[in-house]
């Protein structure tokens, strides 16, 4: 564990913002669909470390978004990434038991409601970027909106997700891999940098920097998450490792070698922090956000 | 088939132009995402009869809404049923074979790219909403957004389906299955409707009669559906019928017999003409719909 006492602070503040406005904004009715809600709330209070809430908080913060607007927004990019592991982890799909250390969803309630739960937190997500409490402008709203939707279906995660089970038959190369990653990935930790600057109203052509940021530790993310599934452990991760290699899946690992992998996400981090030169330590945060990404355990 | 000449027409315009429009919105990529757009394509494609759009461009026709932006919204709302009709039909849901005829998109495809064709049409449902194409007024996109995804999450569709569930081990009683239905199929064709006002610029205050109409024909569809599972011709239907009696479950047509539930269906019918009083021949279309619904034969 290298975080930075600034972002050890981020972390534990993030984690608990987080973890309370889901509890709040998720309440369980008295009527029969109590088990949905209860699933809903298993999923998204299981713990993981919300680097995309923190993400987006920690770019508007740079441009001193309201705190309470900023979080909203965090939540409804954190929902579309924990819907994504409730379906991922079905049987059809990678068919895990084990997400953050506890069962998985689908077996800690059954495989319809756990359907269901992603379901219902996606359209959350929506839900909760539409609602004007997220943000009094309704241009950013819609901004907001778009830029989830795209980072997330067939142009994004889900696009990502369907190359990954197509990688399983077949024998991708280095660029291939890179493009699904940044999909699969990178589309969603893009949209939680994105979404920070849009609610900084920051103009189109004065995000290049932060998509450069993004892109790389985005990249390097995933790096690291080879790595991690290569030589990790599985108690600190809290879920199965090495599956990837067992299925003959190509990884930056299986590619390029442990050692020129480890090589390639430090440089991807330097960059990242390239891209932030014209900014002083008030990005020092996302500094730390992208150092942190690679020096992880878990 | 008991359709009017104008209702005729107006089904065969709609079910073309969702077609043409799903069609040029969702081009098949040259790399390996293309079997998550034909999966897409597929589901979207398979026909049905379109009558969410047809009730949200009847709506938005009343109140001389251009008919690209109209239909932009309709593709929205009927992405979202289509996603919704795919999961239902996946083997941990209702393992339905035949949909509109035709195998269901885990048996033409696989479980795993059902899950995310489905979710992939979840998120291109905000997408077309969240475009400036939908509509050039921002504040009009958000409370579209809003409106669907609220019906289409845990306090609507999604809602309504995990209490679906729950009705197979439980007995409801004729409140609760109302309320189940209203959730599991009324929340979004009373959506069709509020977005059709939405986008014809109609104040809250002047929607009531609209969302009377819907609530009434909403429960008259499900009726009239529980009297089609009953008694109805598979061949027509295009898919498995008298599933519900087989599993136990309670529908109106075992709480109520068939005989009280069809004068029920037709009794809401009436009611729902009766909310479109204020209106002259411009809502003939709406008055045809509701005499359909009961009427129809699949």
């Amino acid at each position: 564990m290298s975080a930075s006492p600034l972002l050890k602070d981020a972390m534990a503040r993030i984690a608990a913002d987080v973890a309370s406005m889901f509890d709040a904004l998720l309440p369980v009715p008295t009527d029969p669909r109590a088990r949905l809600m209860e699933a809903m709330r298993y999923a998204v209070l299981g713990g993981g470390k919300r680097l995309r809430p923190l993400l987006l908080t920690a770019v508007a913060d740079m441009y001193r978004v309201d705190r309470a607007a900023a979080l909203r927004a965090g939540i409804a990019i954190e929902s579309i990434h924990v819907y994504s592991l409730v379906h991922d982890d079905l049987p059809c799909m990678d068919n895990d038991a084990m997400r953050h250390g506890k069962p998985t969803a689908h077996l800690a309630f059954d495989e319809a409601t756990a359907v269901l739960a992603g379901d219902a937190l996606h359209d959350f997500a929506f839900e909760v970027l539409a609602d004007t409490a997220t943000s009094s402008d309704p241009f950013t709203r819609a901004e907001l909106i778009l830029t989830l939707a795209t980072a997330s279906g067939s142009n994004g995660m889900a696009g990502g997700q369907m190359m990954d089970i197509v990688a399983e038959t077949s024998q991708f190369d280095l660029p291939t891999i890179t493009r699904l990653q940044q999909l699969k990935t990178g589309a969603l930790l893009g949209a939680s940098v994105e979404m920070g600057a849009i609610l900084g109203k920051v103009p189109v052509e004065g995000r290049a920097h932060l998509r450069g940021y993004a892109r790389d530790i985005g990249l390097a993310f995933q790096i690291a998450d080879d790595l991690l599934d290569y030589e990790g452990d599985e108690a600190a991760a809290g879920k199965a490792l090495r599956k990837d290699a067992a299925a003959g899946k190509q990884t930056f690992v299986s590619l390029l070698g442990p050692d020129r992998a480890r090589e390639q996400a430090r440089m991807l981090v330097e960059q990242a922090v390239a891209h932030l030169a014209s900014h002083g330590q008030e990005a020092d945060l996302l500094r730390d956000i992208a150092r942190y990404i690679v020096e992880r355990d878990h």
